[in-house]
Formats: structure tokens, sequence, C-alpha cells
């Protein structure tokens, strides 16, 4: 299983499943989102720069499928990704998704790799980040509801990103809890399994809904957020998915990662469509405030942006020289005379 | 070089470039071409079934990526495809490509496939299933202005499907002439190599245009079209890309694939917004005629369209069963438990 960046444009590498748990694991889980994180941070200041089009959704009776492309002006990505409810009553991924990275002056992909796992992991460092500016001050203790597929690198992220050790864990199936305190029991955590989401949110200063499955389901009422709680929200993520009551969101300050889809998909589709909230990249790039005082309740209304997966996709390209987890695709045809696709063929057929 | 058809859900077949030539070699170029036209007129039989998008597109100063989508609910496919005429000056392809098929109802992918060969064989079987409709009775002479990497698929699909043996090649390049000639000098054809389009089209009952890197360039004027006449117009295919004069579409009965994109895209970006234009599945369902007498000079206005894809997508998948053109890609992540995501993490570092 070695490999080598090909100098051929027309060999894609390739990070397969295996390969990307290989390279995560090589670099370490915490380091792999701190600097996963980093990479989010950097493209969030250079906002501007990026060709923001909303996602293209390919709805069905059973689910979404969809394609979230964007473009820094050098480096064009996009991602495939579905969302099926039901998936996981066959066994199934709710989501799976791969992604690709390309050259902006040529148009000839660079990079092909798995998306399941990075999406997991780009959406917690999403998380982290965002509560790197609006947690309150030192908080080392959340409580995280729903304790599914994207509970544990919730929990890594924050641990990695702002040294949270307590957590306080939550979710109508005893089993899911028990699979992410045992997940989780020698990564350096103080893990409480609570009875129910009044218990788990209390002492903690940062609260994470992570459910999935629910239609406009409320997972925290308004008397249970305490003042000064950062809120992560990251479970309701498309229309008609929500897990938070509409009064926190009346006393909240909201943070989204872009208007337009989270007006949509995220938990201020419940609000008025001029109801008031503050991109992330403007607090990250300094133009606008992050938490304010130890009093405000914040929330990261998170969604998911095509930008995070294209700095996923960024950072993992930026781990691959000189590494050995990627094969080689042949995926782009490369004549030697470019208008001779046909004799390419042709010539095929004699080698045989 | 061995594979079968995973049975396991996370495994994705992938048709490399290699493959792709040892199918079409296996399968033979031009049988490849007539049971691929097949599935282009089957599925434009079922056009209201599918989920139409335009194609979406990233522009720079380079070119142009774009993403083409379609569904016909039960398989959703997307094509990438990149359009950069500079390219060939660097020794790479204007044009590349790659696509994938994924179940609607679960939303995981079924088919990742190279796209820049397959891009090819659908454009020329789409032109002659056009052709078949539209061109005079028992045409057996075509010619081809514009002798790049198209123009033999161009030729070989008119063979497969209509019976065409007579070739009248022009390029403004010789040597693109003499490489198209030599490509073809086995394949069945009586070939004339001609000085200039004028004398290309004499005698021809078909005229297909295949030129590229032109802004509103005039390939063919109006005193060069005949009565009678089918024209094939591949050329022109983005905003600002044309090769007929004015005047000839005037005189031509137009057929399009998908109006909306052909207005922006096609020959009839010349035309006023409402000129009527015909679109090819309607003639092709028996909604409405194609040619209807022997003065008639009929036009496909072809551009390329998403569904054509996805065809070629189906076609292909319909030929890996049972053969060795594929490999298995480790694509999906699918831990035995669906919530488990993070754990499957930990048991590869286990295991390793």
């Amino acid at each position: 299983m070695t490999a080598s960046l090909s100098k051929n444009i027309n060999i894609v590498p390739f990070v397969s499943v295996e390969n990307m748990m290989n390279l995560v694991l090589d670099v370490g889980i915490e380091t792999f989102l701190r600097e996963l994180g980093g990479f989010i941070e950097d493209d969030f200041k250079r906002w501007q720069l990026f060709d923001k089009t909303a996602r293209v959704a390919s709805h069905s009776t059973e689910g979404v499928i969809e394609l979230m492309p964007t473009s820094d002006g050098d480096v064009y990505g996009f991602k495939y990704v579905n969302g099926h409810p039901q998936n996981t009553r066959n066994g199934l991924q709710t989501v799976t998704g791969f992604g690709m990275l390309s050259r902006v002056d040529n148009g000839y992909p660079v990079l092909f790799s798995e998306m399941t796992i990075l999406t997991a992991l780009r959406t917690a460092a999403t998380s982290a980040l965002a509560a790197k500016y609006l947690a309150p001050e030192n908080a080392d203790c959340m409580a995280i509801i729903g304790n599914g597929a994207q509970s544990e690198f919730q929990a890594m992220a924050f641990k990695a990103l702002l040294g949270v050790n307590k957590l306080r864990l939550f979710d109508i199936d005893p089993q899911a809890t028990e699979k992410c305190r045992q997940n989780l029991s020698d990564k350096g955590f103080e893990i409480k399994a609570c009875k129910s989401a009044e218990t788990a949110v209390e002492g903690a200063q940062i609260i994470t809904t992570v459910t999935a499955d629910k239609q406009y389901a409320t997972i925290l009422v308004d008397n249970m957020v305490g003042s000064g709680t950062h809120i992560n929200a990251v479970g309701g993520d498309c229309p008609g998915k929500t897990e938070l009551h509409h009064d926190i969101l009346l006393r909240a300050d909201i943070f989204v990662e872009y208007t337009p889809q989270s007006r949509i998909e995220g938990e201020i589709q419940q609000l008025a469509a001029d109801h008031p909230v503050t991109e992330l990249w403007q607090v990250i790039a300094g133009d606008a405030p992050g938490r304010q005082n130890r009093q405000q309740i914040t929330l990261f209304d998170s969604v998911g942006f095509a930008t995070e997966d294209f700095s996923a996709l960024r950072y993992v390209r930026s781990k691959l020289q000189g590494s050995v987890f990627f094969e080689n695709l042949d995926m782009l045809a490369d004549p030697d005379d470019p208008r001779d696709l046909f004799g390419m063929i042709l010539r095929a057929d004699k080698a045989a």
C-alpha cells in the first residue's frame, strides 16, 4: 500500500475509506481536528473570495441527494452527499458522501476522496471552531444530546480546540449513550451518562444538540438553557428538521454559516425571514463581535456549508504528499495529441 | 485485472480510462455506439420522467467547470465536466469528465466512471440518433468540418446507426484531417480529404460541424447548404461559441435537446428567444414530426444534455456484470452499526 503522487495530470489521487481512517489515526484524531479547524478558519477569513452557490438538491420521497460546489478562484471543489433518514433501519448510513478538488485554470481534478468520515470530522471541527469564538471563556463541560454517529466527533473536536474534558451524555436510546461513552472512555474525558436532557444540561457551559430523524423535534425547551450558555445546534439541518424550541431562539444571539441556506435548513427556519443573525465568518474575520459578555446565550445554528468541505479536502490534500494514504486512479483520458482521443482507443487495441 | 461486482453496498465499481477503452474495444466501437444510441433513445422516450435541472456552472477566465445532475426517480446521475479551450495548447484535453450513478432510494452510489471517452461516444451517438429521425432517407455521405477529437466518433456513430460510408473531411489544419483520415482508414469508409469547407459539403446529405475554440465563427454560410440537407451542429456549445451563419438558422427546421439550455448555449443563441424549435425527445416519442420532406433543411443544434450522460452511464453499468472492466472502490464508510462511525475508526486502529 505504497503510493506516490503522480506527475501525470491524468492520474488522480483517491483517498478510500480505509485510507481516510488510517490517515486520521496516523495524524492523531485530535491533531487532525485541530489542524482541520485551522484550515476551516483560514477559509472563513477569506470568505469573500469564494463562489458561494446554494447546494443543488434532488429530492425524493426517501431523501435527498445534493451537490455542493464552491471555488476560491484557484481551486474548485464539490461534495456529493445524500440524506436518507430511513437508511439506519436498513443498516445504512443516513449520510454518505464523497468529494473532489480540481484546478480552476485547466479543470483537471487533483483529489478524489471519501467524505462520509471526512464530513463527520469537518462538522465537528466547524462546531468547535465556532465555539472558540462564542462559548464562555474556559468552558470545560459540554452536554451532548443525541449520541449517534456525530457525537464522538463533536466531543473530540471540543477537546482538541477548546479543552473541554467533561461530557454529559443523553440519548432517548440508552444504547447509543453507552456506545458513545465506551468509544470515548480512554480519550481523557470525565463522562456522565444522563437519564434525561434536563439532567444532561446541568452545569454544562456548552450544549450540543445532535439528534437525527426528527420532524420539528424539541430537544431543548426554554427553561433548560441558563444564561451564558453556548448552544451548538447540529442536528437540525434541513427543511422541517429542527431541535430547539422557538423561545430559545428569541433569547439567543444567533450565528450561522451562510444565511440564505440557513434560513431554509437551520433552526432559524422557525423565525421571521428578517430575524437578525450573524455569519460566522464575520466573527472570525473580526468584522462582527462573537461572545460579548458572560450572560449572553449564543447559538451556532450549524447546517454545514460547501466551504467547510472545501477546507477539509484542501487539508487532506495537504497531507498526501509523502504519505501512503491514497491510491492513484486512472481517471482522465490523456492522449499524446489532445485531438487524438479516438487514436488513443485504437492504440489500446493494438497494445492489447 | 479481474473483478466481480461487490455485494457490499459500500464498494463502488469504478471504470478507469483504460477499462473504458477495453470495454469499448471488447464490445466493438460500432456495436457500442449502436447500443448506446438505443439507451439514449429509450431515455428520450421517457423524457417526462426526468428531473431536468440546468447544469451548475462555475466560470473562470480560463474556462468553466460544470456539474450536470439528473434523475429518473429510481436512479440519480451526474457528470463533472470542464471546458477549457486553451488546454490543447498545453497538451491537455479541452473537455474532461467523470460521472456517477446512485440509487435514489438510499443515496448510495452504484457506479463511478471516467467520462472523457464516454462523453465523446455519447455525443456522437446522440448526433447519429437525431439524424436517424432527421436526415434524408438513405443518406450515405457526410461532410465533417472540424477534424479534432470528436470527428472520428461522429463518423463511426453515423456509420453504426445510419450506414453512412462516405466521408468528406475538412479542417483549417490539414494535419487534423490527415489524423482523422488515418484513424478511419480501415473502418469501411470511402474518405475524401478536402481543401475547403465549400468542397467538403459537395454532395453530402449530412453536414457535421464540429470545430472548437472559436468565438462566433462562421463555418457554414448560407449558400453552402442545399435543400434537403441535414446539419448536425456539434461544435457550438456555450455562450459566445457558434458555428453557423444566422441565415442558415432561418432556413432550417431546428431541433434541440432541452430548449432552456440551448437558448443559452446552442446555435439558437443567435435567434430571438421565441424562435420556434422542436425538442428531439418529442420527435423520438412521436409527439412531433421529424423530417417531413426531401426539400427540408433540418438542423440538430446539439449542446449535450444531462440525460444523455445518464443514458451513457446506465449503458456502461449494464455492461459491467460479468465483465472485468472495472475496479472496486472502497468509497463509502459502512460501520456495522450505522451510529458507530467513530467506533469504526477506533477498530481500524486496533486492527492495524
